[in-house]
């Protein structure tokens, strides 16, 4: 079979940032509606992004605001649904822009844009670098903060690693912190996917022991993950919530880090807790507990909050305007301990084994 | 020989952020001698740094100003005098900085602050990842750039990236393509010292061929080096400067690269190029020709910049009067090539090859 110079075909940086990357995110520079506008007197407008060439990217701001700014690393190529062909090239770049903008919507921050890295092998074609490059532009444009430069290049493997930014209005940044004693405990979807499909396809029965339908989302969840920025802009435009973080480290992981920033303790409750079909299908299958599965190592992009018991009825009613939802499912105490209140009502910890990042070694066992 | 716990100590990630990153950083957070304030109105002041280990950093903006961002991954452990022994963690945590901030300098920003991906390998202790930190703590102190957080975690081996983040008033960013013919070319300083450097390491010739002074000199170009902050904020302080690019990756590459994005052509003049005595005397002791050295792959972090010939005399009063100084190396053309003028008058084209970072194979030639 014979390829195309196309497929084959392996151009040096230069040539990579004028024939691809730049015309890939083409007419972004100056172009209005990347503008954000937080109020009437203050905005981030972008001058020059990716397209500019330039060493880096320019905004402009005007008023008072506060400027948000992540930095994320993804493993990409050693992920190991990657390395089992279950992801492609597309997938990682659409992942890393994924983890980085999730940081922002956890600030309750709107993105204004997204600086990448992507540094490449020697035999990475200009076709393979060119989907790497369309991930991260689709994602781009689905979380509205447009890819504005970064940096490419060689390395002995894929490297892949991004910085976000977002903007809100002064005193609006939601933090880890600010937690407080008999607030309710809030999340903005089910937990645990990620980890049931790496569990899943990690197994070897990746034949049919699922259905098709559940197959498809637990895939979806690492192939085209969702970062809740509407949910979390809706978060911090409330001036409601008194604290946030993703669920990128495991709900346990999440919920742990926000009871210690803020001095508190959290009971959860079980019964409240959003189960994904796909998780109770994968659990079934592969005979685990659920509870491990949803507060372990999972990264799933939700949203975990914060708000006093008397905003919870107008912030359900921000949430439903806009069409989005989200589940109560604990209380903050002043007793600093993070506790499960189990179906019958017994207190237990926290299931699940928190994400530690500690190397590329395979993940930690689910269950507890 | 025994080693002392703390030498042989992996913590995991949440205990290096607790008990290494937050320490190192302590304090950023609300310190007010961290803000920057570009005009009575305009001013970017650190919320929330590295020590509030919250998903991003925060920077409260206000006025009208312009933000620069851009984003560097560093070879670190692939530089080849790493390698050689010759470069220690602590150095390529240092060079990450500069890289970064440098991109801030090019673009007439003052910086704010830098986010860094530090991802290590299983086997480094907190001893080695911790010189890491302090050598980016230390670098973010020379340029008045905290590090305000970013990523650490697992990989393969160690990987370094940072976005560095910078300001300046409205109109003030300096980008490549503004350098109009009748432009006086400028320089900060000497090119062609990391890259003798580099030649000169690794011909394995170092015991004591050229003297001590340039021995160091030239380790210091990768170990230290130096990224021209203040001379980049004067330049776009000025108003005066129409285009401005680093030289990260050489000169060559940097006059070519600000000549294109700007439609005009250069002529170098041979005899003004400052020539750094290190440069020199490696090119003596390994019998290189001298310009290819100075044009060609070299990681010197100088500015070249443009400037209109009525508006030299008074750009060089501004750098006298902080103690600096830049070099007037050739001329902006309408004609489209970009020559070097030598002593002999001929016009040749610029000597040297330009760095393309196709790879992390070994540097190319460096003479023509």
């Amino acid at each position: 079979m014979s390829q195309s110079r196309q497929d084959t075909a392996r151009s040096d940086e230069p040539n990579r940032l004028a024939n691809i990357v730049s015309k890939i995110f083409a007419g972004q520079s100056g172009n209005t509606s990347l503008s954000i506008c937080l109020s009437n007197d203050a905005s981030a407008a972008l001058m020059a992004g990716a397209d500019a060439q330039d060493d880096c990217a320019v905004f402009r701001m005007t008023g008072a605001q506060e400027l948000v700014v992540g930095s994320d690393y993804v493993r990409g190529p050693k992920f190991r649904l990657y390395e089992l062909g279950l992801l492609n090239d597309y997938d990682v770049g659409y992942y890393l822009v994924t983890a980085n903008v999730s940081d922002i919507a956890a600030m309750g921050a709107r993105p204004i844009g997204v600086v990448t890295v992507v540094r490449y092998p020697p035999d990475m074609t200009d076709d393979t670098f060119a989907q790497v490059m369309c991930g991260i532009r689709d994602a781009c444009r689905r979380f509205s903060a447009p890819n504005v430069g970064g940096d490419i290049g060689g390395a002995e493997r894929l490297i892949l690693s991004a910085t976000a930014l977002g903007v809100c209005l002064p005193g609006h940044a939601l933090f880890r912190h600010g937690a407080r004693p008999g607030d309710v405990v809030c999340l903005t979807g089910p937990t645990g996917i990620a980890g049931a499909a790496m569990s899943y396809f990690r197994s070897g029965t990746r034949s049919a022991l699922v259905e098709d339908k559940h197959r498809e989302q637990l895939l979806t969840s690492w192939s085209r993950p969702n970062a809740r920025v509407r949910e979390g802009v809706c978060l911090g435009d409330s001036g409601m919530v008194t604290s946030c973080q993703d669920t990128s480290d495991g709900l346990k992981a999440a919920i742990e880090s926000v009871a210690a920033a803020s001095g508190v303790g959290m009971v959860i409750d079980e019964r409240r807790l959003p189960i994904a079909p796909e998780v109770a299908a994968v659990c079934e299958c592969l005979d685990l507990p659920v509870p491990p599965v949803m507060f372990g190592d999972s990264v799933d992009f939700e949203l975990l909050f914060s708000v006093p018991r008397d905003r919870l009825t107008p912030l359900t009613g921000l949430f439903s305007a806009q069409g989005f939802r989200f589940h109560a499912i604990g209380e903050v105490t002043s007793a600093p301990d993070v506790v499960l209140r189990q179906s019958d009502g017994r207190h237990v910890p926290l299931p699940g084994v928190a994400w530690r990042h500690q190397s590329d070694s395979p993940a930690v066992p689910l269950a507890t």
